[in-house]
């Protein structure tokens, strides 16, 4: 029996494909760079890990969520600073018209040339803007300016004072938001690691100066604590403090959450520590005055923010990683048995988490005899108002088996001839390959202690 | 004792940003027009009603879900009419540079006249693309314009396939997403009844032709029970079906579904007979077959699509229109304790569904004293693990109750100093204002039972 982790991107593509997790955007006129579109598994898969983390947030008397729109007043960027600073030097090639960014671009004899046509004429670089423009309304012109959110933080920073009034909510405290924000990032990649559009889970917890630092340090352990029941393999995640000359310059400290991908080190989170610098801003750019009265101290300070913001994709994407295992199985116990319902002996297996599984039990009628279809599709329908519960008929139940495999259905339910008298259906396990027994009367309770359980 | 609906928006529109429920964008800098950020009562509530809708839809074997990207491929546009046909007529005033829509100008003398000036000078109309457009990439020219998406639906048509094929879906199945569209109105309003971004909750089955027509019928019929579970009062809802001449050129049956708000009758769901236009339009336009094959019937088909659409934002508003409720409390068995209390004689009161409220449960310690705190905060924490619980200890406990009655909470669940004795706690119920007495070791469990009782 061998076991062996993803070895390369294109493996999980592929499987996410012919599955139904991730499809490329628009595929049939020829996709839609870097845009994907998550299928029936994925947006079920992308939905729980967003709820794993919407709980573990908003669950504390601490912090309370929001849902800012997309498109936000153009002067929210001028006071961010998006507008003057958030961009790319690019160069144009003068041969072939390639337009590239300079600071990635090859070298040769020490000078920049056309990553395209290796030539050297060039233009001088400019600075392009990353933020989507649009316009807003019917005339086309500069006052109609708006644009698509490069980050959901601000929606955060610039509904701080309605938030805290309405919730009457005292320092510290904290605002959690989940959405869509866009970057017309020029080198995307990687599947949906890098994408222009991609969704955000952040969190701005609000404290007073002075307190900023260990805040910052609570955070940093309390996230540790959430990746801990996503269900990461040992050492594939690693933890990077920032040093000052590498800080942003919104940013006092900085914490990164890095997963290994196929393709690398890479960041899924950031901790931030980002001082008055957002309140300020906002409050000079908009001229209203955003501060917090300390009742108990009676004084008045800009709070400071420490952020934790994570790139939900990216999480969902190194969770599909993880997950995913090759496996050969001569000598597991069980593989046998499975072999001669007609299952090939070795398997692809997701391993998720069962709470976060797209299908967290599969109803299996051993045959399509009418009166094994009734009992499956009724266990499956009382099943599905508590679970993500589907149904299968196709194919020898060994395969079916292995179909669940890769799709990470922790349970699987098989409805069989001794069910019509004795009442009870096997239940086969993912990771173990062991059966169990189980009477029909107590499914619900059985599956939902298997569903805590690992 | 007296009860009276809402009447007006302004009124509703007050208690949203008061209470937190929702915000005008960017309403530091002046706001943005038409752009509307749902508050930490919002979010949750918002999120509660979507839940209900995804579950209903996709609990069901026959429906999977799909999460597509906002951005896609300009080809899908352009097959689906939007680039061609999704445009308003618009005049400019030569006097004063107003651009207005011509088919909604007044009218002097039989001329039209510039709403702004009155001025009769005026240019031809001009269809004006309702699409949001920006620029994919570096290079703002035409080879790079794509568009925000100005409905959900092309999304499902143009993974019609994958998903088919990767789920082994067999007809009849549908296809269900909940997400962001966009369209540029002149003249959107209505607090977050017409808004240029919003969200649509969309599901498109796939028949065989021939059976659209009692397909059709039964969605009707599935559709209007869902209503029913929302909690609408009666005749705040009504349905009409499109006559011939009022049908869009995709469609051959259609039937909406209003609600009275207090700016009259408008639609918050439509659902439609789409026949075969969809995939017939994106088969001639990607060059790519989108049929099914029926193996029983061993015949191909392109498959008709009915569509069941919800307005997301537009049925959130109308449900908190229809729970708003003014009360008299005088005579109201329960009242004249909570005016002993503190509480004022008069209440507004939102009379959510539990399943829906934003809080669920208030856990009030009847004063500020420690021990009275601590098992507040403990009983709140632990019912936090299964409902949405909140803890408040400023003010009399009658303020309190009225502040819950007017964010929805169905239950107040008070900590007295007889709770130290006794190891019970007072629930108060927001409708019917009595009050029980229940032991804390079994308050989940009937917590729990309430919120599925009313």
């Amino acid at each position: 029996m061998a076991t062996t982790g993803l070895k390369d991107l294109q493996t999980l593509v592929s499987l996410c494909k012919r599955r139904g997790f991730v499809f490329q955007s628009s595929e049939i006129y020829g996709g839609l760079n870097s845009c994907w579109d998550y299928g029936p598994l994925g947006a079920d898969f992308k939905f729980n890990v967003k709820m794993s983390w919407w709980k573990v947030m908003t669950r504390r008397p601490d912090i309370v969520g929001l849902d800012a729109a997309i498109l936000m007043h153009p002067m929210v960027w001028k006071a961010s600073g998006h507008i003057d600073g958030f961009t790319d030097p690019l160069s144009d090639c003068k041969s072939c018209k390639t337009r590239f960014r300079v600071d990635q671009a090859p070298l040769k004899d020490g000078k920049t040339i056309c990553p395209n046509c290796g030539s050297k004429e060039i233009t001088e670089p400019r600075n392009f803007n990353l933020m989507f423009k649009t316009f807003m309304g019917p005339v086309e012109d500069a006052a109609n300016v708006v644009y698509l959110r490069p980050e959901t933080a601000q929606g955060i920073f610039v509904n701080f004072e309605n938030v805290q009034t309405s919730m009457r909510k005292k320092i510290p405290f904290g605002i959690a938001q989940i959405g869509k924000s866009f970057r017309n990032e020029i080198t995307p990649g990687n599947f949906t690691f890098r994408t222009r559009e991609f969704e955000q889970m952040e969190m701005q917890y609000f404290v007073k100066p002075g307190s900023d630092m260990d805040w910052f340090e609570k955070w940093k352990e309390t996230r540790l604590k959430h990746y801990d029941t996503l269900g990461f393999k040992k050492n594939s995640l690693r933890f990077k403090e920032h040093g000052p000359k590498e800080l942003a310059h919104y940013a006092r400290a900085a914490f990164d959450v890095q997963y290994e991908f196929p393709f690398g080190w890479q960041e899924l989170e950031g901790i931030h520590n980002r001082g008055d610098f957002d309140l300020t801003q906002h409050s000079k750019f908009s001229g209203k005055k955003l501060e917090y009265f300390d009742e108990a101290a009676k004084e008045k300070f800009v709070p400071y923010v420490i952020e934790t913001a994570v790139g939900c994709d990216r999480l969902v994407l190194a969770l599909l990683c993880n997950a995913y295992e090759e496996e050969t199985l001569a000598g597991k116990e069980g593989a046998d048995k499975e072999a001669g319902d007609g299952a090939a002996d070795t398997r692809i297996v997701m391993r998720f988490k069962p709470n976060l599984a797209p299908v967290q039990v599969a109803c299996l009628p051993l045959s399509k005899k009418p009166d094994l279809q009734e009992i499956s599709n009724k266990i499956r329908d009382d099943l599905a108002e508590d679970f993500r519960a589907d149904y299968d008929e196709s194919a020898s139940i060994g395969k079916r088996y292995r179909r669940q495999d890769e799709i990470g259905t922790p349970l699987c339910l098989t409805v069989d001839f001794d069910t019509l008298t004795d009442k009870k259906v096997t239940i086969r396990h993912r990771d173990t390959m062991t059966q169990d027994r189980v009477e029909m009367s107590r499914l619900k309770e059985y599956v939902n202690e298997k569903m805590k359980s690992f």
